[in-house]
């Protein structure tokens, strides 16, 4: 195995795919991807983050928050205003998470013909 | 918002958000990582790729060939040998996720620090 397998696999693992199946989630990144902008607050994290639960954006925030990824600011404003924003190590994650919604980005044509190949294929 | 958030959000979106949901998933993050090296068969990943079991690393498989990321390729010995590699399409994606692998190894110290902290306060 290449040094960077071996790491992976043997040394840090089984951490390391704890922390890649947190960071990995779909609204994980999205919601980091949609902090790297500016602060938001959680009804603005709603709208902006199309087909969320109420449930499961606070669960998303509170692991976020609890991985310091994500820092929570309570404004003391009637009622109170909370703010979400990325910290130091949420923007430094945000960098590799970008790169990954490009590559998504960038391949969803290739993905989506390879699955039509396989579906076919598959029901020969 | 900026235009990147902006396309992984309205423009993409959810289909950005189906590719990355899959990508994300940490044994196909795991899997993607060790075929950088070479082919690999069943049996092999499945010893590399510790803790995973034999239905959840065929399901995996499964999807990453039908994504077109994995090839599969049937060796006519007796038994029938199945090597399991990426495709051109497997390999550039295995970059930004290797990235990300990197990631989280270099800050698995700051993201158990981060929680243990939270689970101070929260206990308070």
């Amino acid at each position: 195995m290449t040094s960077e397998a071996e790491s992976l696999f043997h040394n840090d693992c089984p951490k390391v795919s704890r922390v890649l199946s947190r960071l990995g989630d779909k609204w994980s990144v999205l919601i980091v991807v949609l902090l790297r902008e500016r602060a938001f607050r959680f009804n603005e994290i709603k709208r902006a983050v199309s087909g969320i639960s109420q449930q499961m954006l606070t669960r998303t925030l509170r692991n976020l928050e609890r991985d310091g990824l994500v820092s929570r600011t309570t404004y003391p404003t009637s009622p109170p205003q909370v703010e979400y924003a990325l910290t130091d190590l949420g923007r430094s994650l945000s960098e590799p998470v970008l790169a990954l919604g490009d590559w998504a980005r960038a391949n969803l044509a290739a993905i989506d013909a390879a699955q039509a190949r396989y579906d076919r294929t598959a029901q020969k």
